[in-house]
């Protein structure tokens, strides 16, 4: 390994150190190593099932002959309206993704509100419109929900979980297992964007340029791709714990190596001056409206022309591939992902580990 | 209406007041005519879809042929874990119960956690084993999930979501819609223990005959209500807002009066005294583990007889009917649940007003 960086503690990347904590830490909350360690070693053996196993962002069920994804996010992000968006926009967008990340056309949300005693109802109403324009835009229903309301002191004014069904439409399983040696690894767009616009606000930072959250449906994308016959193996969006974190879990679960360069990345200049400012690795901060897509090589161009026709993935561009078998740096583990730095050096990247953004979702 | 004692203010039954508060109170979350207020005046109409307008605890949906329901609710219990169960357990049954009052098999269930930091891991644990346990004797896998963090006093330990997805295999539309006149109305079990239990808990109040949650699935019996063919025309559970609350809900959606008998409905001893203590009615004090049916008179002694059987319905009992077409009690407003009392006058039911049980579930 003398020509790759490990600039990260050097934990087993397949094994991460036992859980110890007594207490849960914000940090288990952040997206790194600690929430897997949290997912991993307390709650998944305990609803021990196939589909948590396969790790994805959605479950993929069956009902009768129709095919189905199954998703859920909780959303607490601080502050809950933010430069380029807001909680409600975010809380359907974020599970619209997770749907069509497992190649299901989105169809129906739930929406659950746990609201603080106190929240101004200009505050609620503002949000549930951007919700319902979310929702339409999307074109999912909100069918079922719930409101719960928690005393002063008990929340932070607005708490939201959505839950989605969609269909899956289209052939084939989209899974980190169906990941095949040689990928063409693809990004949408340019990354950092959400993670910075939020943490810029909580700060007080002004830049020259405003840096708003990428926050977005990816709707258009990933249909584009599905439904021009680019044969799809996986989709992950690069939320906490920003696209290094979801690579690498990307992976472990395949147990296939990956290797980007570093220099193919888009990170728009604001958004390098920005992490540059407060510290902060553009690879690790939270995207949410970015996706990357394992496709196989021969459909590459065709991939990114189509989602370059979109306004949400105009930037797409390949970051890299996925080893192939027989490759030297296969021999050196699996489930690896590597970046090929500017200057020619190879970092090997973890998972983010400890607290980098709490609170960005 | 002078034979009609309304001892509730009186507001319009099927035309609550217009929401007028600029902030969201405690009460807009205790399940009563506050609740019902911010549901169909701000939430809802924001919302609009066919599925919502049905006002019932699950979504009626199709895929293919597959029929099936969906549904959410997020717990925010507090204290965490009181007598007769936990947060955890009242997670996987709540949302199991909802399914099945919409006449669907609980299949797959969702589970997002909002933990705040320094929440306890044994505290954490003790929970996640108490839904897996929970999970398995309601014989659905949780499949998918979230887990957040929040900061120190941003949180009250743990609230947890749990959406859920159920197969409707049985023919027919158990719904509020299709209660028909004359159908016999029909209890599953005595009503106050969950609320009172959790009221004496919180009050530091200490019974000779200690009073515990009724929090328990339903699944034994509504699957044998549905599998030996009995024509339930409408179910639903009596948790927030207690019997009373719901039984307005469900005459209001249906266009229906009900006529109940109060010396029918099963109330134990120490309960009534807990209540009494306490200042509460027991017809409004929330339940986990008990619903009511609607099914057709010639087959009430048959529905009796069936869940009589089963463990958590074995004090089923009738206590009421839906009016028939032309009796007086309908002339005098659609939608209203007339109690016949012990002394022999009838008392209008309302909706809860304010505030009686904050935090129940």
């Amino acid at each position: 390994m003398s020509d790759i960086l490990d600039d990260h503690n050097d934990f087993g990347l397949q094994c991460p150190p036992p859980f110890h904590a007594d207490q849960v830490q914000l940090d288990h909350g952040g997206g790194g190593q600690l929430s897997q360690q949290l997912l991993e070693q307390v709650i998944q053996p305990r609803f021990a099932n196939a589909e948590l196993a396969r790790g994805h962002d959605s479950a993929l069920l069956q009902f009768g002959d129709a095919r189905v994804a199954f998703t859920t996010d909780s959303y607490v992000i601080n502050p809950l309206i933010f430069p380029g968006g807001d909680i409600g926009k975010l809380a359907v967008y974020g599970t619209v993704n997770d749907l069509l990340m497992a190649g299901a056309r989105p169809r129906y949300l739930s929406c659950s509100l746990i609201i603080e005693e106190g929240l101004p109802l200009e505050t609620l109403t503002t949000i549930l419109d951007s919700m319902a324009a979310a929702a339409k835009e999307c074109e999912v229903a909100i069918v079922t929900g719930d409101t719960k309301v928690v005393d002063r002191g008990h929340g932070d004014g607005l708490y939201i979980n959505t839950a989605g069904i969609g269909v899956r439409e289209w052939p084939g399983t989209i899974a980190p297992q169906s990941i095949q040696p040689g990928d063409a690894i693809v990004l949408s767009a340019g990354v950092g964007r959400h993670g910075l616009a939020i943490m810029a606000q909580r700060e007080g930072l002004q830049f020259d340029t405003p840096i708003t959250s990428d926050c977005a449906s990816l709707l258009p994308a990933v249909t584009t791709l599905l439904e021009n016959g680019i044969d799809v193996h996986c989709m992950r969006d690069a939320t906490r714990g920003g696209l290094a974190s979801i690579l690498v879990e990307l992976a472990e679960l395949s147990g296939l190596s990956m290797t980007l360069s570093a220099t193919a990345i888009p990170v728009s200049e604001v958004v390098v001056g920005g992490c540059e400012l407060l510290g902060l690795d553009p690879l690790y901060v939270a995207n949410e409206g970015c996706f990357v897509a394992m496709v196989p090589e021969a459909q590459l161009q065709a991939a990114l022309t189509l989602l370059r026709d979109q306004a949400v993935s105009r930037e797409s561009v390949q970051i890299g591939r996925v080893d192939k078998k027989g490759e030297p740096k296969l021999t050196q583990g699996k489930g690896r992902v590597c970046l090929q730095t500017a200057i020619g050096s190879t970092r090997l990247l973890r998972r983010m580990t400890g607290r980098l953004l709490p609170r960005i979702c």
